[in-house]
C-alpha cells in the first residue's frame, strides 16, 4: 500500500476519528484546528477529550493551527469543518493548495445564500484552474464514536474520476472500514445535506410519543422526497437507496448521538426551535438545511411535504402534532409514479 | 364511504390490529381462528390477551372457527396466517370463495418447496378461474402493537388493478393509517419475505456488540441485495426503496418486537440456531426465508453476500464474527453498477 501524507482540516469528533483510522492504515497525518491553544492541548493529550473522549492517537499525529503547515506538501486534504465554515476555511487554505492535491470533503450541507452543495463551494473558491476531478466527497453511516472504537462501518467515496476514487478507497479501507466508490457526487451531497431535516422530523415524532411505525414512515417517505429533489438536481436514484442516502439517514434517525434528532425530540415535546437549540448547545445543521432544502424544492419544482412541515414547525410556530396530522391526511397517493398499473 | 363486509383469516396480533382498524373505519368484521375454544375465548374477551393484550375490540366483531362462516358473503378476505400455513388455509377456504371476493394477503414469505411468493401460492390453490386482479397484498412498516394504539402508520396496498387498489385504499385509510397504492406486487412480496433474513443479520451484529454503523450498513447493503433479487424476479427498484422494502426492513431491524432480530441477537451471543429458536419460543420466519432466498438467488444468478453468510451461520455453524469479517473484506466494489464514472 502506498503511504500518503494527509492533512485533516478540522479536529472535531469526525476529524479525530479519521485521524485514528488513517494512522492505523499507515499514513502520515497532520490535523489542523483553528485555535492555537487547542492544537497544543490536543498534541499534549493525543486526544480531543471534549469531542471524542477515549480515542487516543499515536504520537506520530501532528496537530497544528498553522494552515500553511497543514496544507503544504500533503497528497490528500480531508475537510471536516462545519458546513457553515467551509467557505471561510477554503479561503484560508487556497494560497497553499496545489493542483495535484486531492480534496476529500466530509462537510454536509447546502450553503443557504448560494444553494450550492459543499463540493461546489470548494470549486467556487478554488476556481476553474483547480482540477475538478481532485474534489471528492466521503459520506455514509459513520458515527465518529464507533469508528474510533473499530466498530465495523461502511462508507462511500464519491469522485468523478474512477482512478481517484480507487486511490481513496485504498487509502481509507481496512478490515473494519469498508469503502465503496461512486461517481454520483451530487446524489451523495444532496442526501447528506437533507438527511438532517428528516432527522429533525423523526425526533419531533419521537418527542410526540409516536412509535417505530411513524419513524419508519418518516424515514422512508423522507428519502422518497430527498430522492425527488436529488434527481432533479442531477443525482441518481440508486445513490439515495445507498449508504450516503438511506444508510446515513437510518443511523441519524436511530441514534441519540445525533444533535438534529435530539433537537427534534425537544420540539416535539413542545419547546420552540430556539429553546431546543439552546438546550442542545450545538449547531443543529438541520435547521439551516431545512430552509435551503425548501428553497431548492421550489427552484426545482418538486414536492417535499415533510421538509415543508418541518419548516412550518421551525419557522411559523405550527404545532408539531398538526404538522404530522397534515402529513397523514394529504391526498391519497400511489407510492411511486414510475410504475404503472397493468389494469384500470 | 362504502361499508364493507370483511373476513379476517387469522387472529394473531396483526389480525386483531386490523380488526381494530377496520371496525374503527366502520366496516363489519368477522375474525376466523383455527381452534374453537380460542374463538369462544376471544368472543368473550373481545381481545386476544396473549398475542395483543390491551387492544379491546367492539362487540360487533364476530369470532368464529367455522371457515365457511368466515368466508361466505364477505366482500373482502384478509389473510393473516403464518406463511407456512397459507397453503393449507387457502385449501380450507377454497370451497366457499367466490370470484367477486377480494383477497388481501398479509402473510410474508417464500414457500421453500416451490419458491413461490404468497400471492402465487394463493393463485396456485384457487386456479386460473379466480380473477388474478382480486388477489392483492398489504405490507409496510406496521407493528401490530402500535396500530392497535393508533400510532401514525403508513402502508402500501399492491394490486394489478388500479380500481381494486383504490377501493382497498379507501377501506383501510384513516387519519392515523396512511395507505399508498402500488402495482408492484412482486416487488412488495420479495421485499417482505427477505427482510426477515436481514433482520436476523442485524440481530447477529447487535449480539456481537457492534454498533449503529454496522446495523445501518447491513440494512443498506441488505436492501441492495434484496433489490437485485427482486428486480431479477420482476419487481421494480422503486418498491424496494419504499414502505414495503426499506421501510419495513428499518422497523424490523430496530425493534425488539421482531422475533427475527431477537433470535439473531442470541446467535450473535453464541447460541446455535436451534437454541435461539427454542428461546424465542416462536416461529422465526427468517430462518426459513434464508434458505428460500439463497435458492432464489442461485436460480436468478444474483449475488446476495449477506444472505449467504446468514445461511453459513445458521446451517453450517460458521462463527458469526467470521461471517461479518468476510463481508467487510470482500473485493472492493463500486456502490452501484448502474452509474458510470465520467472519467477514468
Amino acid at each position: 500500500m502506498k503511504k500518503e501524507n494527509i492533512g485533516i482540516i478540522g479536529a472535531g469528533s469526525w476529524g479525530i476519528a479519521l485521524a485514528y483510522l488513517l494512522t492505523n492504515n499507515g499514513h502520515d497525518v497532520t490535523v489542523w484546528t483553528r485555535r492555537k491553544e487547542a492544537a497544543e492541548q490536543f498534541q499534549k493529550d493525543h486526544e480531543n477529550k471534549d469531542k471524542l473522549p477515549g480515542v487516543v492517537l499515536p504520537d506520530s499525529v501532528l496537530f497544528t493551527s498553522d494552515i500553511k503547515e497543514a496544507v503544504t506538501g500533503k497528497n490528500i486534504l480531508v475537510l471536516v469543518v462545519p458546513s457553515a465554515h467551509l467557505r471561510d476555511t477554503m479561503e484560508l487554505m487556497k494560497p497553499y493548495i496545489s493542483n495535484d492535491q486531492i480534496i476529500v470533503n466530509c462537510s454536509k450541507g447546502i450553503e443557504e445564500s448560494s444553494l450550492l452543495v459543499m463540493s461546489q463551494v470548494i470549486h467556487d473558491v478554488l476556481g476553474n484552474d483547480f482540477p475538478r476531478k481532485n474534489i471528492t466527497v466521503l459520506s455514509g453511516p459513520s458515527h465518529a464514536e464507533e469508528v474510533g472504537k473499530g466498530v465495523p462501518t461502511t462508507i462511500v467515496v464519491g469522485a468523478i474520476s474512477e482512478s481517484v476514487a480507487v486511490r481513496l478507497q485504498n487509502v481509507f479501507m481496512n478490515e473494519v472500514f469498508r469503502v465503496y466508490i461512486s461517481p454520483d457526487m451530487k446524489g451523495i451531497e444532496i442526501g447528506a445535506a437533507c438527511k438532517n431535516v428528516i432527522a429533525l422530523a423523526a425526533g419531533i415524532a419521537d418527542g410526540l410519543g409516536y412509535g417505530d411505525n411513524t419513524k419508519a414512515a418518516l424515514i422512508t417517505r423522507g428519502i422518497t422526497e430527498i430522492t425527488r429533489l436529488g434527481i432533479a438536481a442531477g443525482g441518481h436514484f440508486e445513490t439515495f437507496a445507498g449508504l450516503s442516502g438511506i444508510g446515513d439517514l437510518i443511523v441519524t434517525c436511530a441514534s441519540m448521538h445525533s444533535r438534529n434528532r435530539r433537537a427534534g425530540i425537544l420540539i416535539g415535546q413542545g419547546k420552540t426551535m430556539q429553546e431546543a437549540m439552546d438546550e442542545v448547545h450545538m449547531v443543529v445543521e438541520g435547521v439551516y438545511s431545512a430552509k435551503a432544502a425548501l428553497k431548492l424544492s421550489k427552484l426545482f419544482d418538486v414536492e417535499m411535504p415533510i421538509v415543508e412541515q418541518v419548516c412550518e414547525v421551525l419557522f411559523n410556530d405550527k404545532p408539531a402534532k398538526e404538522a404530522v396530522a397534515d402529513l397523514m391526511l394529504r391526498d391519497k397517493k400511489v407510492e411511486s409514479h414510475k410504475i404503472e398499473f397493468p389494469e384500470a
